[in-house]
């Protein structure tokens, strides 16, 4: 922190280097040198060295020639996604999910485990052994893995590698997970918060173009949101971007541990939204028995079966939440909103149909555009995805300010 | 928008150029081109060529030497802050500033209008003539001057350099301000939402390191944000980051247009401030005569004085806005908030004392650090002063992203 830093050739040219292999890469069946120099704006000669040096190194092949007119053929370069893997882990209060990616963003292997008690170092031991497994299951072999990613619940210090006091996560205080977990599976870990990790999914998986901006709008056993602006996911100076638990959306909504009223923590999550679909009684009253992942799969069959008050229920939960977007996209100024999370598909059908006329009616910019809504690409999963795709963005992905000298 | 661009030769000199200026400019009483090469981590050769250029251009000039230990004296390299200059506008629904700044940042000239009638052609008419005045009286040479930068309310179209509907502005619509006064003054035009240019200013006259964060909270006619993240101004995607007035702030609080209630609009605002004051009685009652400037003054004269309905006032005031800035700064997770804007001197007292608390209670990293809140640098002139230094900015602030070859 501090000085400007200057830049130089090397630099520009592992950067040059990352715009070429990214170009490739969302290219999907590949792209001559010709289009190579088009596309980036780099000179043929570049193009033609850095091209060099990626078939050297394995990322790319040859893969044929095309004629598309007169002239030479054109030799078809693309990405080998077995020459890379990386794996992201999703830590969850109830839930802890593995996959493995290989360098394209396949999934590769995937191991759900619910997660054990809640003592951190019994959670660990269990998810080292699960990336072994995984790892082993796979057949890939070490030396090809860039690394773990791990999504947690924030607030997370990042600094130092640790997650503070995740909420629901009972008896873990400042946990230094990063340096643990690298210690028991030998490999490099990534620790990012599960909202960011979504976002960077998202922007990996997705087929926009690479410079979009959005919003991601986190649905888990907490609500997060998250933002990529120009291709770049935001991470917040401490990397805790998009806490909003206590941003007020319903002035008649039930008294928050904050001292407000009415706040997303309270009104959005899938507790809140139970416990008012049993107050209302859309869902039979309390149940100590069912978890309330249980009870909003319930509340989700109920509204899909045409049970009006459910039906109700989510819809209301929708409307509250279209207050909380509507919010952040004001403030941060978007051009797409996108929903996903774990509990993202029970409600998609619903909230697809509520939300994006709620946020118009709300939008600051309703007089120059409408902002598209749409759900997560990426699936359930997109918490343990994105975290691969962490490891594998901070691999592969041209940052601008990577090109700054190092202090 | 689209693909992901290269770099090369060429934008790579403009850019350590760039930084090279830029560390002249901060460092305030010059640098030697070692400890240029230090700063920036260029090399010595880089720096020498670069100078070389910038003291032929006129941006600097040699300024003695100091001898610091054995070896030759070194040459001190400093800003020539009269080599260019920067005019900013900053039009609000009452008033229209006009500054002239130097290349450092330093006000040379200060104007104020007031806003005429509301047509837009007559408010362009007497900008363009101010414009002309200011240049005149400050004797400074059209060609020094590197445009004219104008803060406006937001929303913009920012494509089209129009603003739309601002608020408080009646008869103002998709006014295509930048081409008219552009072409009313013969200088380059850029427009630039009030709030933002407000960071602007901030971030170019403040003593921060060049890649700070903060979040800028802008106290005007209506309250707005903008943040600053590692240096760099975000705008959001069509330059309307920040439009927080319908965030709710106090679910008690009157009845909002938006179908909510207690919104920032209504509760935080100069003239929300002073209704609610009326109805306490914290002020005399309806007085259709005074602007709300004038009673907003009266009343923070009052608790100046120590009437206590007047502080109890502006107290509850500061609480509601600490609403606002913890959700503001939860979301976008920024080092240090700073509080500016035309109202702000008044009240700064007060709610210098309130904030700081409030928001370390609300905040979602307290385990983590405190965050810092201070008063804008700048005063109240800052839309203005920013608008200048948004001209500054495009001519002369390093950007990364300015590396990319263009599509």
């Amino acid at each position: 922190m501090g000085m400007r830093r200057g830049t130089n050739l090397p630099r520009m040219g592992d950067f040059n280097q990352s715009v070429i292999l990214e170009t490739i890469r969302r290219s999907g069946q590949g792209m001559s040198r010709i289009e190579l120099s088009e596309a980036t704006g780099l000179s043929a000669q570049t193009v033609t060295n850095i091209t060099r040096r990626l078939l050297d190194e394995g990322f790319i092949e040859e893969a044929g020639r095309t004629i598309t007119g007169p002239g030479k053929p054109r030799v078809m370069l693309r990405l080998v996604p077995h020459s890379r893997f990386s794996i992201g882990v999703h830590l969850d209060p109830s839930v802890i999910t593995f996959v493995l990616l290989d360098l394209a963003g396949t999934p590769v292997r995937r191991r759900v485990a619910h997660t054990p008690a809640t003592e951190p170092q019994r959670i660990v031991a269990a998810m080292a052994e699960a990336v072994g497994a995984l790892i082993a299951d796979a057949g890939v072999d070490r030396s090809a893995i860039a690394g773990v990613g791990v999504a947690a619940p924030g607030p997370l210090d990042a600094a130092k590698g640790t997650v503070i006091d995740p909420p629901k996560l009972d008896g873990w205080h400042r946990v230094p997970l990063r340096a643990v977990l690298a210690e028991a599976t030998g490999l490099a870990v990534t620790l990012e918060k599960d909202t960011t990790a979504a976002a960077v999914g998202e922007l990996w998986m997705g087929r926009g173009p690479a410079d979009e901006s959005f919003l991601f709008v986190y649905l888990g056993t907490g609500v997060g949101a998250s933002l990529v602006r120009a291709g770049e996911p935001i991470p917040g100076s401490s990397r805790n971007f998009g806490e909003v638990g206590h941003i007020m959306v319903d002035p008649y909504g039930p008294r928050c541990t904050c001292g407000s009223r009415g706040c997303v923590e309270v009104v959005c999550t899938p507790q809140a939204i139970v416990e008012q679909a049993q107050r209302t009684g859309a869902l039979p009253g309390r149940d100590d028995a069912s978890t309330v992942e249980e009870l909003f799969t319930d509340l989700c069959e109920r509204a899909d079966r045409g049970e009006a008050p459910a039906l109700d229920a989510l819809r209301a939960a929708a409307r509250n939440l279209s207050v909380l977007i509507a919010a952040l996209s004001n403030v941060l100024d978007v051009d797409r909103v996108v929903l996903g999370g774990p509990f993202w598909s029970r409600v998609s059908g619903v909230y697809l149909d509520v939300i994006p006329g709620e946020l118009h009616g709300r939008s600051a910019t309703r007089g120059l555009r409408a902002i598209p809504v749409d759900g997560s690409v990426v699936g359930d999963d997109v918490g343990a995805v994105g975290a691969a795709c962490v490891v594998l963005d901070s691999v592969l992905t041209p940052r601008a300010t990577d090109l700054y000298l190092d202090d």
